[in-house]
């Protein structure tokens, strides 16, 4: 007896690489840096977001669509920090796309924002095949999920620039090997930095203000010198 | 300024009930009762399956399907406690269907099964909208999720038989509020029953093979009274 496997192709993708390709060149009209966060249910999302703005915002003017199959408990979470934030309802799609993207950035006032944050669907598999426009993918693991991620969801890793391990104060309790699974990471994708964080206790998030803050005076300065 | 709200709804179900309900009379005829198990990536769902082939095999005869995007890990490890399996890679696909369920019956030796365990694409999302031809549903929450997943996941909540709170060895070091958890769940779906058990340490798992053994009785009592 030995395991059987059996691989069986199904096409999920819609092709909406065309429409992400349209945003983009209107965010970058405005000089407007698009991050797309992804990750599983409950990773911390929007608890990044939250710390993001309260640590930028200062400087940096963000704004936030968030993207979720029901509810707009996020968005009111977002809406009481201040920043224009509009909810996305996908009645049940499992992603965001470029479709929805666009409609978002119809009913944002695209001149007033440095920074656009992209809470995806929670879902490690659909959200890392359908583009946006967006400038940079970023994702969460919490870490109670298990340093084995990489392996069960090899395209979500591949794709992302950064990976953020979120949740680490949660370490001492749980079995989950640091230095195996960047291995693993940086087997599939060497560019992924990847920054353990805790989105609860701000523990390590310094290192990703870092990364942001280069990225959107990096983009400022890219639009100016190449222009609209 | 207020919040906007844009619902935009995209169609992204399969045709698969048909198959779905050929596959349910194919295990009836057999007297296989067949259960789904749903949840987010990293939740438990192989953890809980392994336990449940040890506290039952004595007994039952169980055989598991398991499906990932990619790898096989988790079939190696049920292959090892010695029952059938079959890996089912989706290759990209978010879900299990009928489809691939019908193959992986092809597979297995029916006629020596009491119990089959399908592992779904971690994902809480789109398995809770594919039938798989299965008798009961199941998802696992793994508690540092959240207790807000119900409403903003709400059909994976209002389509379960069983909801199993794993993880509750980390309630400690968590804010979740299980009170609230039960009273948003009932709400959506008054028949689901709500085990809280840590996979890890055993906790609170007697309740689920009881249901399980109570479940796989009641099978074969019908099956053997309206025949095949």
């Amino acid at each position: 007896m030995t395991v059987k496997v059996l691989t069986i192709k199904e096409d999920i993708l819609g092709i909406n690489k065309e429409k992400a390709i349209k945003n983009r060149e209107r965010l970058d009209r405005y000089h407007v840096l698009a991050i797309n966060i992804m990750s599983s249910p409950g990773a911390g999302k929007t608890s990044l977001i939250l710390q993001t703005i309260n640590r930028l915002k200062s400087k940096t003017r963000v704004a936030v669509i968030e993207g979720d199959i029901a509810s707009q408990i996020d968005a009111d979470k977002v809406f009481q920090h201040g920043v224009p934030v509009i909810q996305i309802n996908t009645a049940g799609g499992c992603h965001l796309d470029a479709n929805m993207i666009e409609k978002a950035l119809d009913n944002l006032p695209l001149e007033k924002i440095d920074l656009l944050l992209i809470e995806n669907v929670g879902n490690l598999v659909c959200p890392a095949e359908f583009a946006l426009g967006e400038h940079r993918k970023v994702m969460l693991l919490s870490m109670p999920e298990g340093d084995d991620k990489p392996h069960k969801y090899p395209l979500m890793f591949t794709e992302t620039d950064v990976v953020l391990v979120n949740k680490v104060d949660l370490l001492p309790y749980l079995d989950f090997n640091i230095a195996a699974f960047n291995q693993v990471v940086n087997g599939l994708n060497p560019r992924s930095k990847i920054f353990p964080v805790s989105c609860k206790t701000g523990e390590g998030l310094e290192a990703w203000f870092s990364w942001l803050e280069k990225e959107t005076k990096h983009r400022v300065y890219d639009s100016q010198a190449v222009g609209p």
